[in-house]
């Protein structure tokens, strides 16, 4: 039972199923495909090494004292550089620098969002919206993806049903870039549509575009957030593309949000590491990041060509698999009948760990896909743990009724 | 006129009266007794940026990915030690690390209020926790202090009275050390009352304590956790005793919180920076932080003598100034009648800057009051701003009718 203390809204926040299966994963000989990590040996440690102990000597002023509550100049400019590098343009001015673009998430929920609100997400969606939201005491409700992702009809569809029992959704939470944790992409030609269809209903859109950089081909798509800067609240992070322990992202957002944004961020952790910052904003202006976030792409596509590969060999008849373009994730729909429950006790026993998907999806959905991230292992011992998943599967349907 | 998609909670966050002053105190040759930045030269600079370069170089894996929702183990045995060095004993199961106190307070507010709910908070109290309280909606009652702190009388009748309006206030919100922005000292005879008087009425205190290392004369005052740690939230911070750019801060939380404060913290940022994490643990473990800290507020007494004992000789007769044992804050309430206005305006023309009392106290209170910081200047420049105040002082008094 609760403590009679602590808030009916507090039950939203959600424990991370990456979490749950953390003991499991962290078995010696254990192959994970359960966390969302970047590889850090991609990283380039001597810079950031020397980087952070210069910052310090040099300008502690700047970078160990409280800083601006919008966050530091240098790095709003650097951060349009880094979006510009994936053709998104966007306005120094329209940057709040935040403590990772978790805190980006928290924030645009504060000023968008009352208690009892309604919002919009992909179904899957990001589990860490899904405990944000949660944990305000919004209602959320799940619209349905396909292979383009989010599928506008049904995009419509909900916000009719919605209005018709009087529910105008507050916001759309949307990751339309190697979706985390489907996988997929919201196909280009679809972009105009979502972003014209929430602006006729008035439901502003939250794009969180983590992966966005991590294309494994070049590749231009328009951001909603330049089809309509003025409706569309962006969200990026360092995490994925530097290193996540800075705790770095930032928003991009509409005039008319800034103020109250930053003033949310000031009363949330009054303002970011500077510290953190100076080091990211160095490593777009002091560092080759194009070519180093490049190859770090091409790295995990590699990586993910080495599980989808390996795993098409083993699948149930009648499986479905993402074939990822970028990002971290691939994500498994079993057939009929399969659950993920039985799939992970095997799994486990043959020491490879999955994130099962129904903490991603609307309540009673997702019992028969899981999650699968090829962001951190080498592709031989993906191909291994693809090799354990299929002796796994075999386990299960040898366990099955028929 | 607000935005249509922005909340109305979104108001209650508050600009920082600090920052209003911003742009004044930064102009050449204005002294600042306005902001309460801690002053790094006090800190060791060649430690920090050694200890910065080797953790990236020799625990990269442990300081640069995603860390713990609860915090580092190493930061919460640090911190354990940090409190007993003030002589407060603390569990290490009961330490959530967050990004800065602020956060703590957003969290604690996340777990223990709904929107529409009462808290109770000194008068003055910190500006940065009634935007807190303001963005989630509360509704904020001030309870009187005088020079040893909250009247527990005026707690219990507040208590009383709103108890008849039907209103259960969800926490009270204290400052009992070297509050910011009084000054003043909770008196150690009136902890157990307060902490008595809460329980009693099952409300739940939250003791916000950045400055209680920062006693210019050796002292044991018992925390109000360690009175009741099941009752009693303790926050704390690096921001004082390191650096406030690495934004480290916890709570010290009873049992029947610690699972909800840590969900809405990775709800919130996911989990602090590891990286700013093990810097402050290294100076707890590394350095000889007791030493450090002592000749900190060794310095910062100097300060303080230095400021009150020169305003002493300018102070218009009927004012009444704190005389702080410790912290970074004095507050100088001025005879009836005075108001800060035409003082800010007289004192900027003389090249000195404060903030004006009001943004601390409940509404149409404080005007004639105002929070001086002699943390960040030098005895000779504080002796100076002094006398620059003076001439303020003389220059409103020229102006006032007889």
């Amino acid at each position: 039972m609760q403590h009679p203390f602590l808030t009916d809204r507090s039950r939203g926040f959600l424990p991370s199923p990456v979490r749950d299966v953390w003991e499991a994963s962290m078995q010696p000989g254990v192959i994970s495909l359960a966390g969302g990590n970047p590889d850090l040996a991609l990283a380039s440690l001597d810079w950031m090494a020397d980087a952070s102990a210069r910052l310090v000597r040099d300008r502690p002023h700047e970078v160990l004292q409280y800083g601006s509550g919008y966050g530091m100049t240098e790095l709003r400019e650097a951060i349009v550089e880094l979006m510009a590098a994936e053709h998104i343009a966007a306005d120094v001015d329209s940057i709040q620098v935040t403590a990772g673009s978790q805190m980006a998430l928290d924030l645009v929920t504060k000023v968008l969002c009352e208690q009892g609100d309604t919002v919009l997400v992909e179904d899957p969606t990001y589990v860490g919206a899904l405990g944000t939201f949660g944990g305000a005491g919004l209602r959320v409700e799940h619209v349905a993806m396909d292979a383009n992702g989010l599928v506008p009809d049904a995009l419509r569809e909900r916000i009719r049903r919605l209005a018709a029992e009087g529910r105008q959704p507050r916001m759309l939470y949307a990751v339309p870039n190697f979706q985390n944790p489907k996988g997929v992409t919201l196909a280009p030609e679809r972009r105009p549509e979502i972003v014209d269809i929430c602006r006729q209903a008035g439901i502003p859109i939250i794009e969180d575009n983590p992966y966005g950089m991590l294309a494994f081909e070049p590749r231009t798509v328009p951001s909603l957030h330049e089809l309509d800067p003025e409706h569309v609240v962006y969200l990026g992070t360092f995490s994925k593309v530097l290193a996540p322990g800075l705790r770095v992202g930032w928003a991009a957002a509409p005039t008319w949000m800034r103020r109250s944004l930053q003033l949310a961020s000031e009363s949330t952790v009054i303002c970011a590491s500077p510290y953190s910052q100076a080091i990211a904003a160095e490593f777009v202006t002091e560092q080759d990041f194009r070519a180093a976030i490049a190859s770090a792409a091409a790295v995990y596509g590699e990586r993910a060509h080495a599980l989808c590969t390996a795993l098409d060999e083993h699948l149930p008849a009648g499986s479905t698999l993402t074939k990822p373009e970028g990002g971290f994730f691939t994500w498994l729909t079993l057939p009929e009948g399969w659950t993920t429950d039985a799939l992970l006790d095997a799994a486990i026993d043959e020491q490879v760990v999955f994130v099962p998907g129904a903490a991603f999806c609307a309540p009673g959905e997702g019992e028969s896909e899981l999650r699968l991230a090829y962001s951190f292992e080498s592709p031989e011992r993906l191909a291994e743990g693809a090799q354990r998943m299929g002796r796994a599967f075999a386990r299960v349907a040898a366990s099955r009724p028929n």
